[in-house]
């Protein structure tokens, strides 16, 4: 593949050196085409087929794939079909259209906006397959990926530790709102040394359990366009947007940014990262969605830029993982497919999270406890408290021996805090939770 | 981690780079160890959790993770805590002790010899997830990665386009033989620049569905002591054992070469690496499982170098793809436990594969065609016709005009041939598959 149109829109010039090199090579899969319109005798496919016949009692002529009958019985809303052949290496192309739907469904205040912009989405192996993806096309060793201060741990380990790339931070917040102009100043400083920077965006957020107001939504994206247009550099911004929806506050956005970030500048490409775990409450199904947001603007053909970007992602997973789970793919296509009762019994899980989120601001609110500072929250599975003048991890420590109470503590850099998932705390417990935290912490600090 | 036993072992040392310094951080998972067994408030949990009532109408009080009820009828033989949670990173216990028991049940022969070496699995996604981890532990940028000439394809993307190795080949047969002096011959030539090699063996093979004499195993084992010895160096062999049981022909191997190297030297590591998608007939399934077979005589503490190894496994994996799909680990685990019905469902597809095979061969035979040049086939999924004179790639392209017969050709380096899967060709029309060959080279050679 020559990749012209890759070249042409600029978007190589964003790719790491893997994402500049990397091509699925077209020649099987060719042939594969070919076969299902033109052959008689298929003799390409390597999956074990015949008439079903041939390996169940009184099954029919109807050409199958292979299974065992008995592994059947744990798929029992599915048929043979939609569970055991592979998917194709870029998902089942019905759950890719289905998902781009509910994308929309989402974003449906700015439809017409992100329509034009929107490819349709890739399935990774979840949100840790789609940052990895994402990452390997975008991201070299040593370069700078820039990231609020509070971040989910496993992006050391993606970006870090298995890219080798470097994150860099800037404080989530600016008193008690999302930090704009620290984002901007980060952006900026990056830009001096790379010919592009790469934006991670985790809101709601993971540890720390806020979305940005919706009125703080227009300054961030106009921050970042002013970051591209002082540098005259460009900005991929990764939204992993795997809590999007859990929202307890009517005044936060309601949704992704995706929406304002397509076609917001020629230069800035939003790539929205989706997951089941969160969104369909599916945490061991491990699917994930990556859908780009294309500026409208690029002067090239759009298919052939789609296809081009295809090929890349698809060597990129074909190479790690080959494709995704059938079963579970065809789990979440039924699942979109009644759309209307999917999200109402997931609207049952929000109301139980967001009562239990506005239970724990007030006994957080009700403590008179110095040295414990719960950062605002108001959306997503955890808040997290920071805690001054005693080590966190003590902190944790004296909380689970002494209280049978445990939480996860952080101490890196400058943070030193707990994180409490309220989310696997039942409502009736909160109240002794929050009270056992100002207790281990007054233990703790009078000793001193 | 301080990885003292890897490092005492000698097995640091054949890592690559990223092997070397990757690690996964133990902190979170240290908490959420403690709050499994001291907790009575848990809130370390990433998922949403609570009393089945909040969330489910006459739902009791058991605390299950949060799903939606209606997901759960594609999955109708589970229970929804067998479906939905998380599965630890490095697969669920039961099923990585259920595996491990699986190849045992295979290796029976040769037990006492293996479980001494063998680790317990670890889940990937697939074969290709198990090839890819294993990738990036031991092969760096540049390195040679050596393989029969016989390939499956996806090793080039897993192996050159995504870890930037190169692959070096050796003929896969001398005469009717698997070529055992000419993989001796290429492993010493890449000794001589290298202080280790990796060597890929995927025996039944794909594309040649070959599976080497019982009687070749012992020289092959002996060729490989042989080259650490006379080179002084490691040797990591790589058996992608996809097509492990899938076997024709009483004088072939009947099971993986793993149990003969299991402790042949101390200097010779391998590693099995299974697949769901051939194994269990579940190719959209997308799990596969990493064993390896650690030599006795390394002189350190046995548990601590498994679990150091599993930190280094369990990093790849978190940074890739977090972990893998439950409800799939949960089907393959009840196929292991009730065996007997799984193995003799799956006999019913071997037997019907068998009888392809060898219908094939007999027609392949008949044919008076010089071009055409079956190689041995007796295991797998495919056979391989080298082509002389004439193109395979337009022999492939006249096939699927004229005859609507569809193979898959290969034009590279001296390789010319066609690939026939007859996995997926229904006996009643294989001799006029081998017919419409013969008749499409015949097309071709008088033309020209």
């Amino acid at each position: 593949m020559e990749f012209d149109a890759l070249n042409k829109s600029g978007m190589t010039n964003l790719f790491s050196a893997l994402g500049k090199s990397i091509e699925l090579p077209q020649g099987i899969f060719y042939w594969l085409g070919r076969a299902k319109t033109e052959a008689e005798i298929n003799a390409t496919i390597g999956s074990a087929k015949g008439p079903a016949s041939e390996i169940i009692d009184g099954g029919g002529d109807e050409t199958i794939t292979f299974y065992l009958p008995s592994m059947q019985e744990s798929f029992g809303g599915l048929t043979s079909e939609e569970t055991f052949p592979y998917a194709p290496i870029l998902g089942l192309p019905e759950l890719r259209a289905a998902w781009k739907g509910y994308v929309l469904h989402k974003l449906a205040d700015a439809r017409d906006r992100v329509e034009p912009c929107m490819t349709l989405p890739v399935m990774t192996p979840g949100i840790t397959g789609a940052l990895h993806v994402a990452a390997k096309l975008f991201i070299d060793r040593d370069e700078v990926v820039v990231s609020p201060d509070r971040f989910w741990g496993n992006y050391r380990n993606i970006l870090e530790r298995n890219i080798g790339a470097r994150i860099e931070t800037f404080p989530f917040f600016d008193g008690d709102r999302f930090n704009v102009q620290g984002m901007a100043r980060k952006l900026l400083d990056t830009l001096q040394d790379q010919h592009k920077a790469v934006l991670v965006l985790n809101l709601p957020n993971n540890p720390v359990g806020y979305l940005p107001r919706q009125e703080t939504v227009a300054p961030l994206v106009e921050a970042l366009v002013n970051v591209v247009e002082e540098s005259s550099k460009s900005l991929v911004v990764l939204l992993d947007d795997s809590y999007e929806g859990y929202v307890y506050d009517p005044e936060a956005a309601q949704r992704s940014i995706f929406a304002e970030l397509c076609d917001c500048h020629r230069r800035i490409l939003p790539i929205k990262l989706d997951g089941i775990s969160k969104e369909m409450l599916f945490y061991g199904g491990r699917i994930g969605a990556m859908t780009f947001g294309l500026p409208t603007s690029l002067e090239v053909d759009r298919a052939t830029l789609e296809s081009e970007l295809e090929n890349k992602l698809g060597a990129l997973i074909r190479s790690t993982v080959s494709n995704s789970p059938r079963p579970i793919q065809t789990a979440i296509l039924k699942a979109l497919q009644k759309l209307d009762i999917t999200l109402a019994e997931r609207q049952r899980v929000i109301d139980v999270l967001a009562r239990r989120a506005n239970l724990l601001r007030h006994e957080l609110e009700k403590l008179d406890c110095p040295p414990l500072k719960p950062l605002p929250f108001n959306a997503g599975f955890f808040c997290f408290c920071d805690i001054e003048g005693l080590s966190a991890e003590k902190l944790a420590d004296h909380l689970m021996t002494k209280y049978k109470t445990a939480v996860v503590p952080t101490e890196s850099g400058k943070i030193n805090g707990i994180r409490v998932a309220f989310c696997s705390v039942p409502e009736g417990q909160i109240p002794l939770l929050a009270q056992n935290i100002a207790d281990a912490i007054a233990d703790l600090t009078q000793k001193e």
